[in-house]
C-alpha cells in the first residue's frame, strides 16, 4: 500500500520531511531563466522550462534524504499549460527519482466529477479502447466541504490503484479557524471533520497500521494537533506550515507516535528558496549552488524535527 | 462589472440558464470521435481533439440563448494535458461567441497559493517582464473551507480586472449535510457560510445590487435556498442540480427577487446529451443532430424556468 511505501521511505532516510515544490519565478537563479528567455523570450514557455529545470535540481540534490515531494499545483496553474506541462514532467521526474509524490491539488466535488478528478489524478481515464494515466500522483490532498460524495469516489481508486488521499482537517492558516473552529455539538468543526476522515480511514489500513487516508493538520495549531492525533488514530498527518508560517519543530511531537512515525512535516519557501535566505547565502555562494542550499536545508531541518520527536 | 454583464445577458436571452459544459466521452456522436481515432488512435489527443469537437457545435447552437456556459474543469483533467488543452479552447471559443464563462473549479488554498490559482484563472501572471493570462474565466467557482485567506485574493482580481466568483455555501449533493448542516450557533454551517460570503460580497456590489461575490446554491434544498437569499441579499446564486439532480423549477422560485433577477440556474447532461434522452431521441433522430436536441433542451428549460419565476 502506497502509506507503507511512505512510512518505509521515512525510515529509511530517517527523515519524515516532504519537500515543497512551489516555485515562483524569483526563486530562480539567472542564470537558468536567461538560458530559456534568452531563447524563447519572456513567455510562459520560458516560465515553464525555468520552472521545471528549477525543480530538476532540487530534486537532484534531495532525492537521496527525503522520502517525499509536494509539489503544490496552484504554482503551475498560475502559468496555464504551459505551466501544468512543468508540473506534469515534474511529477514523472521526482518518480523516476524513487521519491514518492503528494500532489497538493485540495480539489473538491461530487460523484461523476470527483471520479474525474480521482481518474485524472490518481487513477486512470477510459480513453475509447484504452485506459490511460494522467497525473498519476502518488498521493493527492483533498478538500471535505462536500462530505463523503466528494471523497468515496477517491476511496475507490486509492484502493485499486494502491494510492492515497490527505484530506483538510484543519490548515495552518491565521483565519483557517472562520469556519473550522465554529464550535458544533460542543466540539470545533475540524474534530468532527476529524470524525469523518477517521471513518473514511477503516477499510484501507496498511501494514504500519496507519491508513491510505490521510488528513492535512497545520503545524501552527498544537493542541489542535493533538486532539487530532486522539480522534485519528489511523491516520497518517501531512503537515503544512512549518519554517516560514511559524510552525515549530517542539509543536510537533504531537503528531507522532513513540516509534517517531504518524506525520510527514512540509516546507517549501524554507527549501526551495534557501539560497535566498541570510542563513545559507553566504556559504552557498554562486548561484550555480542553490540547489545545495536547497540539501543543506533539509539536512538543517530533518536534524531540528529528529531533536524534538 | 462582470456581474452586471451576466444580469444584462440573463434580461437579453430572457433566459436565467447556464450550460454545464461536462462532456464525457459516452456522449460524444460517432461520426466526431471515429474521425479523431482514425487520425490519432485511441489517445488522449483524439479524446482532447474530441471533447472540443462537441463543445464546439453544442456552443454553435447555443450561444445566442443562453447567456453563459459553465465548464467543469474536472472533466478535462481526467484526460491530463490533453483534456486541458481541450479546456482552454473551450473557454476561448464560447468568449468568441460573446457567452460568459463560469469556470468551475472549486479550486481551494491559502495566501500566496490562493494567489497563483487567481493569476492564473481570473486576472495575470507576472512572467519576467510580461504580464500574461492564461485561463482567463469570467467568473470561476470556490471552496470556502480555509476562510478569508483563500478568498480575499480573488477578491483582488476580481476588482482589478472585473471578474467574479461563486463561493459554495449549500451544494446540491445528497451528503452535502454531513459537514454543511452541522448545526453552530444555533444555525446550520451553511447559513454562517452566507455571512461570511455576504461579508465578502460587500466591496463589489454592482448597478444591479448584485455583487461580484456570488454563492452556489444547490436546488436541491429549497428552504435551505429561502433562508440564503435571505442572509445573502446582494449575492447571486449559481444553482446546481436542477434536472438530473432532481431540482424542479418551482423550487427555485426563491432564489430569485421580484424582477426575475438572482440567480442563474446549471443544467449539463440534461442539456448537452439531450440526444441520448427518450424525449429527443426520436426528434432528434441521427447522430449529426446532437446539438440541434441541447438547443431544444435549453428552450424546453427556459420555459420551465420562467413558469415558475
Amino acid at each position: 500500500m502506497m502509506i507503507d511505501k511512505l512510512i518505509d521511505k521515512i525510515k529509511q532516510t530517517g527523515n519524515p520531511t516532504v519537500v515543497g515544490l512551489d516555485p515562483r519565478l524569483e526563486y530562480i537563479p539567472d542564470f537558468i531563466s536567461k538560458k530559456y528567455c534568452d531563447k524563447y523570450g519572456a513567455t510562459l514557455k520560458a516560465a515553464s522550462k525555468s520552472l521545471y529545470a528549477f525543480n530538476k535540481k532540487i530534486i537532484d540534490e534531495i532525492y537521496d534524504i527525503v522520502p517525499a515531494v509536494k509539489p503544490q499545483i496552484a504554482m503551475y496553474e498560475r502559468f496555464g499549460l504551459y505551466g501544468l506541462k512543468a508540473y506534469v514532467k515534474t511529477i514523472k521526474y521526482a518518480k523516476q527519482k524513487g521519491l514518492i509524490v503528494i500532489g497538493d491539488v485540495k480539489r473538491s466535488d461530487i460523484a461523476s466529477t470527483a471520479e474525474a478528478y480521482s481518474d485524472g489524478h490518481l487513477g486512470e481515464a477510459d480513453v475509447f479502447a484504452n485506459k490511460i494515466k494522467s497525473f498519476d500522483h502518488d498521493f493527492i490532498t483533498l478538500n471535505p466541504y462536500l462530505g463523503s460524495d466528494g471523497i468515496n469516489p477517491f476511496l475507490k481508486d486509492c484502493k485499486k490503484f494502491e494510492k492515497g488521499i490527505f484530506v483538510l482537517a484543519k490548515t495552518s492558516n491565521p483565519n483557517s479557524g472562520e469556519i473550522q473552529d465554529l464550535i458544533t455539538d460542543g466540539v470545533p468543526l475540524y474534530e468532527k471533520v476529524g470524525e469523518l476522515i477517521s471513518k473514511w480511514s477503516e477499510e484501507l489500513i496498511g501494514e504500519n497500521g496507519f491508513s491510505e487516508v490521510g488528513a492535512v493538520v497545520g503545524a501552527t495549531h498544537p493542541d489542535q494537533a493533538k486532539r487530532l492525533r486522539e480522534i485519528m488514530p489511523h491516520t497518517f498527518f501531512l503537515v503544512p506550515g512549518y519554517g516560514a508560517q511559524g510552525g515549530k519543530a517542539e509543536d510537533l511531537a504531537v503528531c507522532f507516535n513513540k516509534d517517531g512515525i504518524g506525520a510527514i512535516v512540509n516546507s517549501s519557501r524554507g527549501i526551495i528558496a534557501a539560497h535566498m535566505n541570510d542563513k545559507y547565502k553566504e556559504s552557498f555562494n554562486g548561484e550555480e549552488n542553490f540547489a545545495k542550499a536547497a540539501r543543506q536545508a533539509v539536512i538543517d531541518m530533518k536534524n531540528d524535527l529528529r531533536r524534538c520527536i
